[in-house]
């Protein structure tokens, strides 16, 4: 019994590695989550992968519908943790359809390693279940490829971090690069613009891909108007940015 | 006249995306650097991704030799900057033997963006040459992908950083998850073990992958142990670790 989590990159389907295409076709069974309409449901880009890449015939496809998050539990962590044991009970219902699976796999948005819970998921199912995970490109390296930059400066470290923790925080001591993630609503709106440069991008590697750079002082508002707008357009959105001190 | 740096993973074959492959594909020349015997040469495998994936009869390969660093010149940074100047000397000689390649392209270990010097390099060409980015797997995409873990706690920042900050500054305030990459030699020693946690990985994505984890305290031995009989082994090494406190 194995279940692999296999990284698809960020929407691009030419970010799918050779080994994430060996082992779409190496499952008996594939899990396709289904979101509500007006969501970033990604299931139609999980079905497009398939169509493309599955040429196995004997690989079943399995969509179910995710859980919605209880909003109505005031703490956040217990928050995550209810909603993550109702999508590995989603995932076991979803799993029953096809009993004699015994190569299970999820395709996972980016990377399952970075701020991706699946692999908390896979930790509640039958223990005996084997996890192996295949490395996927993510929205941050979808993000320096697409404005051509290093993340880091030379032997210099970088803090990845997100949208809350700068709001809530501020600027961490000790570091002049961060990239945040999971950010809801321009958190750089929350920090002293100068001297600080930005490198910002939404939908990074799809089609619809926006990239903004520039000294936060004279970047932000366009970015903020930028995003509302294209947020407004797709119904959702995700991005994703780089801050460096220069000063 | 375009450059195109191209992230082909750690020494997985199939690591590579089928965009880099494409890519790889639309090049008139790709250059591909030759290090010292003895060295991480990693040219072998640069060639035998190109032995496996090129198919356009019209791209030309040329090889170069890399230069060696001065290690007389004292300054770290201008010792970096004095031999990135003369890689891409070595780059221009490179390309002059191909003069009518507009489109020229180097395979990138790993990612461009993260700890490489290849887009440092590529802004000492002619500014006219367009420097374009295809990400690829990293090694810290690699190592996570190994032990099966995610590198944030939830909702939680992480700090990349190198075995030499970690060995002169310590472990860094406000963060608990530090990712360690560019270590000459096990700088996770310098720290008082109780209460961390260490997942290890030399080589991480190729055949000779080699992986540890455990609580510092018990598992940092045999990891200085391993890496010293797998140096000596294969004449080179490459390891990158995750360390996150426990308590």
């Amino acid at each position: 019994m194995e279940l692999t989590l296999i990284g698809i990159g960020t929407g691009n389907p030419e970010h799918l590695t050779l080994q994430a295409i060996r082992a779409i076709n190496a499952q008996d069974l594939i899990l396709i989550p289904r979101k509500g309409e007006g969501k970033a449901d990604l299931a139609d880009l999980r079905r497009a992968i398939c169509d493309e890449v599955l040429t196995n015939p004997e690989t079943r496809i399995v969509e179910f519908d995710l859980p919605v998050r209880d909003e109505n539990t005031p703490d956040y962590r217990q928050r995550v943790d209810d909603w993550h044991d109702a999508i590995a009970s989603a995932w076991q219902s979803a799993m029953a359809e096809a009993p004699d699976a015994a190569r299970v796999a999820l395709l996972v948005w980016g990377d399952p390693s970075l701020y991706d819970s699946t692999l908390r998921i896979a930790a509640r199912l039958d223990p005996a279940r084997q996890i192996a995970v295949i490395p996927g490109i993510t929205s941050l390296q979808a993000l320096t490829a697409a404005h051509a930059i290093p993340i880091n400066d030379i032997g210099a470290p970088f803090l990845v971090t997100t949208g809350r923790r700068l709001r809530d925080e501020g600027w961490p001591n000790g570091v002049d690069t961060l990239a945040v993630m999971l950010d809801g609503g321009c958190a750089f709106q929350s920090l002293p613009p100068e001297g600080i440069h930005i490198w910002w991008g939404a939908y990074v590697g799809m089609k619809e891909q926006i990239i903004r750079q520039g000294p936060l002082a004279d970047a932000a508002d366009d970015i903020v108007r930028t995003r509302a707008r294209a947020r407004a357009a797709h119904g959702w959105i995700m991005d994703i940015y780089i801050l460096r001190r220069t000063i």
